[in-house]
């Protein structure tokens, strides 16, 4: 391992997001969306909307955290219920990475919180809506960590040079641990 | 059939949903949510909230039906986009049909013409992201229509009577037709 790679796996701190925080999150989130090859958000949404879907208010149901090593931000999640009503009892959780910070375990340490989060607040399982079957390092990270594709809807995905590819939607369940 | 029964599917209108018709829509709705056996959505809604979530703004992407019958309205439908951004060519749909005018083929006609809405707005498919494994009424008609299940999140529906069911994500790939 080169001596600039720390394994982040055990020294990031996953916290809560705070306000101070946005100015290190968006562009995290400007990068991920407007590289269009992992997320189907808008890639031309603005700061504004990208802080209202990304980050959950407080006191609601919903968490946003941040993966932090000394002040520096190196990624993000966004945990909530899946769906209202009859839905209720399942959560999602979404999960972004900076560039930089890639391949040094950042996403398997957000994950995992989400994992945790979830089952502590009660949730029967956990659910991915949308991940692209091209991107394999992460369906790979979900399923090491519990996660099973349920079904892909073919094609369903524009990727930027791979062309439309699967999305898959992805299942833990709680009960299965 | 019996002779109060008409057949629907020959003689409904399906036409885009008028502000005048929100008397009719939101008991439909209200019905449909509060029996918490289809829908993912808060059996509490509002009207205000059922208003906000099922009538799609003019002028945007999506659109809002209804089936009307002689001035009476039998269902209705809303239509959109599935996703936005590398997402934004597959549409999706859902819909409801009261209580008392259900098995008259309203339903088929409400899909049909999604089906139509879709195929001409340019969409490459159509999801459904969540349709209930004990809506079987439901999953056969989408079936008779071209949908196939994709894959199912097991238990992630309960359901009022029968607990924890699964939820389907089906699919039509509209180049398959």
């Amino acid at each position: 391992m080169p001596t600039d790679v720390r394994p982040y796996n055990r020294d990031v701190i996953i916290r809560a997001f705070e306000d101070e925080d946005w100015p290190q999150v968006w562009p995290i989130i400007r990068e991920v969306v407007r590289a269009k090859d992992t997320f189907t958000y808008d890639p031309e949404m603005t700061e504004e909307q990208a802080r209202a879907d990304w980050i959950a208010p407080a006191g609601g149901l919903g968490l946003t955290v941040v993966a932090e090593d000394e002040g520096k931000i190196l990624g993000t999640a966004e945990m909530d219920r899946n769906r209202p009503g009859p839905g209720a009892h399942v959560s999602t959780a979404s999960f972004m990475v900076a560039a930089d910070a890639r391949g040094r375990g950042v996403g398997r340490a957000l994950v995992g919180y989400a994992l945790d989060w979830g089952r502590k607040r009660g949730y029967a399982g956990m659910q991915f809506n949308a991940v692209a079957a091209s991107n394999v390092h992460a369906v790979h990270l979900y399923e090491s960590l519990g996660f099973r594709i349920v079904g892909t809807v073919p094609g369903a995905f524009e990727h930027p040079t791979l062309g439309r590819v699967g999305l898959h939607v992805m299942y833990h369940d709680f009960a299965a641990d």
